[in-house]
């Protein structure tokens, strides 16, 4: 240990390792500060919103922000490593407000505050202070620092029961941590790769003209027919409510109401009578007045005598009538098909939203709950369709690279050496394109030669995961968009080529998670659509409103839908979708 | 009529009056052709995944498409006016695409094709033509018209058929056509400024450095502690699943059950003799193993048996252990509590997605399932959260005067002539800011002065839609911002103010909609807001996590909401909530 060229400032850096080295990061449109305009002057502006520098302000310049030495400033953020050096004069703390993976180092002195507060992990600090150029000889892994001058506020940290100490924890672990683990290297980069992912997806559909559209969440149609829906209700409450409503008030008996029926009829005797007898108005209107309210008290019995406890039942069925949209209501599984309705008016539209399946699958691949990006073109067809596909994953590639280079560098050394190469070829490689009669011709001589696949080849399958990886990762290495998929194994909606085998699907393939994309082309011709669906056995009835898009000025039209989590898988190299979206949802679990 | 410049030419050209006046609008940054390179060779590029031009990139130039004549070009969309001329010698067709309010008009020979086709309302079309100046004298009302060369696609109307043929459609009336009203031109207009305000938003967050954040849908939590939540589960579907089964196959019954165990005990028996009579081993496995599966059998019996038609229950209320979360889920009510864990981790972080309420509001200002927009930012405080509400107000006005102004043109001409005013008053404006004490002074100065209110006047209560019209429309007729409310009208998780009697909560009223925005600073203090809970009887153990902020490295934050439809509704003058969304759901009604 020797002192340096600042009073009391030791040279024991060791920590400085254990960070993700720095490089300046290509600033975003959204970059807090456009790196042609730096010069060794500049100044660093404050939050708008907030009484603090954003740490990627500083750190984030093309300098490492060693251009804003001297500049006295305000940071907050959370304490991610702390230690006392010089025998508790002083302590370095590496600071993190989760604008970018980098920390900012502080050194704060014992004359300023007590330092035992400030060292334990998870810390909150706001404190201003000012920006130093650390000793000359650590230079190279430290551009900047700040020292302390005045603690604004302490978020204080118990460490014996801080639930996320220590530097290593699994993601599995973190899963049982959803409230906390934003807080963690991983968790933060994924968010903000997933933020980028989400800017950039509206950005590249606007540029080219496309309206963004919110399609509902909750429906009435369920798009795939599949039946593997979660229902939206109240009928379960309201029959709660009711329960708890008759203990408190019992229902009348048959009794009670076989009396109001009888004082009713006495009622109604009366006023015949004084008809009859010809009695006078007021009398004859006093016994009505009083036939009327018989009348309205029986009326309430009968109603409360059929109330029962449980959900409401017609015909042995539930009686959807009686719930909050008077009809059976779900989840929505896509928004494709209500999308094709903005399409076919708009034109060129997308839909960014939740979407659903109540599978019990518990695999690293499903969700309950996800994202899906579904655009939808009109006067477009199946080559369109792949040349967006297409366009759109090679802009959200490039956009990481231009604006998440630092992110990802965190995601190449922790998990995934080659996250930066199959971005960077992507962004550069025109997509392979394949007819499916093509890619199982392929994967028959893959078999012929020797090649084992656990699921048959032949035409007329479904591609399994294993020969979507055979040709994306194993034949080209490269993104293969398959098209041209037998009828038989796609959905009711998609145009049917000339052949009358296939129809104009299109599925985008790429290494690290196979499938991304899945689109078509989808049938425009009314008495085509109509038979289609009467040849999968579905009903017609529901599909009406679908089938007047067909009846009514038809458009040739075609879209694609990608899974944004699996988009974020293929980026981060991560394989578990659970940890790809801030608060998953699967079976047995839905925390917060 | 007399003919003009170009052969077969007239004049009668009267619709033209009925089309919106057309101005160039300034062109959004998603514009497909920037202004400042405009000049009279330009040529104007296909649309990249349609084969077609925009016709807003011909009629959204400076020039109003007028440098493009002579240009080849294919267009497509729906036909909104068509009518033949020169006794069955010509169409003119006006035609619009959804990229902008304008039409295109088209001229078509009956050369070309038959013209009875494209007449009617509604009619979808794909053509190649040419570009040409309209006759001289007509250039004022139309810079540009396409001369059709080729029809390349028609999408036919029978117009005794189709259920939108008048140009006079009510509001009310098109409610029953989600599926076809993008078609009008108020429905698409709306479509345009959601659209422009939805990426103005993720601009305006982005450009501040916040990161975007999906809250969940399906949610444990009830934020508001209100209990008007939709449910989501597939207890009903399982159990008419379960129904439907035990009818094909009907369940044990209590004999069934009874002779299963006598087998158990008697194979029991048989294996007790065996073993005391030192049977060989051979026949004492042969023993035990039917015995084992008699045990087996026993126990199917016994799980079949207790399976009961209807709802699970256990303990006499419904056993959400078997639901598909293993616990009661729900749609959320608000991403705040949510996003609330970013914020402690990220800093700045903002949510915008769908949010949903249970509730039986047939009115004209409430839908059951509606956007929220929530930003949440740490080392906030309440002035930082005015400022942030503020600014991002006015910035989405701009953002619609600089890029939406056609669209607006169009809502001052049909719907309310105020409108653009009031975006250009917000965006100039700054706003008014009042604490609730000298609001609710205000009001009682108002009263004294003989204005009537409906409801009483008084410091406590909660400020009415008519109270907060009169400051915002009467008063001042500016935006206004109230703060620090009583504690008693507010939500448990809002900064106590030293006074102990208000909150350090905010709301942005604004003229035409009243309350757009609520929001506050979040208590922080753990032991503050943990009592705060109780004093509010709820329980403490859901909000643990909740609580969780607080107890490790808790921070000053804020954050507010503004419900996107009331934007739109302030934005457009429209009058109705469910006009400005896609597909409104309410009580008893979710179509599509």
């Amino acid at each position: 240990m020797f002192l340096c060229l600042y009073d009391k400032y030791p040279i024991a850096r060791g920590t400085q390792a254990a960070l993700i080295s720095f490089k300046p990061p290509k600033m975003a449109d959204n970059g807090v500060l456009p790196v042609d305009k730096l010069t060794i002057s500049d100044t660093v502006e404050e939050a708008e919103f907030s009484q603090r520098v954003l740490i990627k302000s500083i750190l984030g310049r093309s300098d490492g922000g060693a251009g804003l030495a001297g500049k006295t400033l305000k940071v907050g953020g959370w304490v991610k490593k702390g230690r006392e050096q010089g025998k508790g004069s002083f302590a370095f703390l590496e600071l993190n407000d989760g604008s970018c993976p980098a920390n900012l180092q502080l050194i704060i002195y014992s004359d300023v505050a007590p330092l035992g507060q400030f060292t334990p992990t998870g810390t909150c600090l706001h404190v201003e202070g000012v920006l130093q150029m650390p000793p000359e000889d650590k230079q190279g892994k430290q551009s900047i620092e700040l020292k302390v001058s005045k603690v604004l506020d302490v978020g204080a940290v118990d460490p014996a029961k801080y639930p996320l100490p220590k530097t290593r924890l699994t993601l599995e672990f973190l899963r049982d941590y959803v409230h906390l683990r934003p807080r963690t290297n991983t968790i933060s980069a994924i968010a903000r790769i997933r933020n980028a992912l989400a800017y950039a997806t509206h950005t590249f559909f606007q540029k080219h003209g496309f309206l963004y559209v919110h399609t509902p969440i909750i429906t009435t149609s369920d798009c795939e027919g599949a039946g593997e829906m979660f229902q939206v209700t109240t009928l379960i409450n309201d029959s709660e409510k009711l329960e708890k409503e008759l203990i408190k008030n019992p229902p009348p008996s048959q009794e009670d109401v076989d009396a109001a029926r009888a004082t009713v009829k006495e009622k109604g005797e009366i006023v015949a009578k004084l008809k009859s007898d010809k009695a006078s108005k007021p009398e004859i209107t006093a016994a009505v007045g009083e036939l009327t309210k018989a009348k309205e008290n029986l009326s309430k019995i009968e109603e409360r005598f059929k109330q029962k406890p449980g959900i409401p039942k017609k015909d042995g069925k539930v009686d959807y009538g009686q719930d909050f949209f008077a009809r059976q209501a779900f989840l929505t599984v896509s928004g494709q098909l209500q999308v094709e309705t903005f399409a076919c008016a708009l034109s060129s539209v997308y839909t960014f939203g939740p979407t659903f399946r109540a599978e019990h699958s518990h695999t690293s691949r499903h969700l309950a709950e996800f994202w899906m990006v579904e655009p939808e073109i009109a006067f477009a067809d199946i080559e369109d369709d792949m040349k967006c596909a297409e366009a759109y994953v090679r802009f959200l590639c490039q956009w990481l690279l231009d604006n998440c280079l630092d992110d990802m560098e965190f995601m190449v050394e922790k998990f995934d050496k080659n996250a930066i190469n199959r971005l960077k070829m992507v962004a550069s490689t025109n997509f392979i394109r394949l007819s499916y009669t093509e890619a199982v011709t392929i994967l028959e001589e893959a078999v012929s030669k020797g090649h084992k696949f656990e699921n048959k080849v032949e035409w007329g399958i479904d591609l399994a995961s294993e020969h979507e990886k055979y040709l994306t990762e194993t034949k080209f290495e490269s993104p293969v968009i398959v098209y041209n998929y037998p009828k038989g194994i796609k959905a009711f909606y998609m145009k049917v080529n000339p052949d009358k085998k296939t129809v104009a699907a299109m599925d985008v393939l790429v290494p690290k998670v196979g499938e991304l994309i899945g689109g078509s082309q989808r049938e425009e011709n009314y008495e085509v659509i109509k038979e289609r669906i009467l040849e999968m056995g579905l009903p017609l009835e529901p599909y009406e409103w679908y089938l007047d898009l067909r009846r009514f000025g038809t458009v040739k039209h075609s879209g694609f839908g990608l899974g944004f989590e699996r988009m974020i898988l293929f980026a981060t190299g991560i394989d578990n979708i659970r940890d790809v979206i801030p608060f998953p949802r699967y079976p047995g679990r839905a925390d917060l």
